[in-house]
């Protein structure tokens, strides 16, 4: 087997027509997008490995991933070769070469993911494709107050996808670094980052805090929920389109 | 049979999605979504006229259409009721009570397009999605010159989807009232004003400016072109994705 380079992958994503990130046959999905690509401009197969595997419908504009190019493939251009054969759905904003013990999933620590809602208005398709469009005019600085009881470590079992038991030795534990809200007239954007997210934690998130912005639940229910993790949320989950995976850090 | 109210509708969709305006059985089209949206809003099957028929894969941000709903739906509220209904990729911008005569088609008297071109760089899907992208470097000035040309009355036929042969009392002649490029770094875009277009006559027109802009062809090409209607242009129709009907005038 002739010489690779580790080679990092910024990658953008409309997750409207994709089954998330991880191969599955007879779905379009973003790593087998980005494979089919790599395996038409190197010419062999090459496995590609995100910093997170988002799901069906989540979209991206900073995801991560690493993958192992022939080392005649210049990284330069890489990026570019990559973007022509690729659906419009699926770029490749940035080509890197790596160090060699560069793994985008074991070496992140923090990602930053933004919930985009929007009520009363009426929204281009390109913005609906992202949003979640709510019947409630929202409380927008309740909200605030409410996420503001995220920032910290906690145990975050209430607010990850029912079922939910964590993995590894931290277990449901994660740290919340920020946690705020960001208004446009009747757009608001939930940007959370953390160290690391349970399955569906940022849409469970945007689902309570919707509940507390329509004044179904107090500003003080978020802490109480991570108070006392046992306590499941009637909130709705939100759904995945309003969610993009903006940054993942290293 | 109830009373009824002629009612105007602004509509936005992106095309990629979509088999383009017209109901065909078995795909999805915008009038067969807009269709299907109004049943269920009105509760009675209701016929919608475009200003124009975009082909597959175009996509609109002021397309205008009219039907007629019950006396009983008030236009306020709506669109929103519409877009509560309809998939994200068409929305409804507006809903106005219009005259009992408004023919959306009929009375239109110009239409605004515009074609959306990137090269050497890297775009967001949700740019991709609406922008063809070269493999060239394109010289704009050169563009500019070349489209100045299109403006005034002329026969369209070699800029016309092949096959044309024009329709009606003004056969393939159109006036365009106004071509030209706005340029952003290495986005540029087309922008068309005229009182009607040919089929595939914007798509033709982006196509061969873009033969102008790499320099495979003089800018005064598109002059001869006229001039000479017979003359077919050797340039390739520009993909449907990058075009976007702007605004219907009445």
């Amino acid at each position: 087997m002739s010489e690779t380079v580790r080679t990092s992958l910024v990658i953008a994503y409309l997750g409207g027509g994709l089954s998330g990130w991880q191969v599955q046959a007879g779905r379009r999905t973003v790593q087998g997008e980005l494979q089919r690509a790599l395996e038409r401009v190197c010419g062999r197969s090459i496995q590609v490995t995100a910093a997170g595997r988002t799901d069906a419908g989540v979209h991206a504009i900073g995801q991560v991933a690493h993958c192992d190019v022939p080392a005649g493939i210049p990284a330069r251009g890489l990026h570019a070769a990559l973007n022509g054969v690729l659906p419009a759905d699926v770029r490749v904003l940035r080509a890197r070469r790596a160090a060699g013990t560069f793994h985008a999933r074991r070496d992140a620590t923090a990602k930053r993911y933004r919930y985009r809602i929007a009520w009363g208005m009426t929204l281009e398709p390109w913005e609906a494709l992202r949003t979640w469009e709510v019947p409630y005019r929202l409380d927008v600085p309740a909200m605030s107050r409410a996420a503001s009881a995220l920032v910290g470590t906690h145990d975050f079992t209430a607010l990850a996808l029912s079922g939910h038991s964590g993995t590894g030795r931290r277990g449901c534990s994660r740290t919340v670094h920020g946690a705020i809200l960001r208004r446009h007239g009747r757009r608001v954007s939930i940007i959370v980052a953390g160290d690391g997210f349970l399955r569906g934690m940022v849409r469970r998130i945007a689902g309570a805090l919707v509940e507390v912005g329509r004044g179904a639940q107090p500003p003080t229910w978020i802490a109480a929920l991570l108070v006392d993790p046992a306590t499941r949320p009637t909130a709705p989950t939100a759904p995945a389109f309003g969610l993009t995976l903006e940054r993942v850090f290293y």
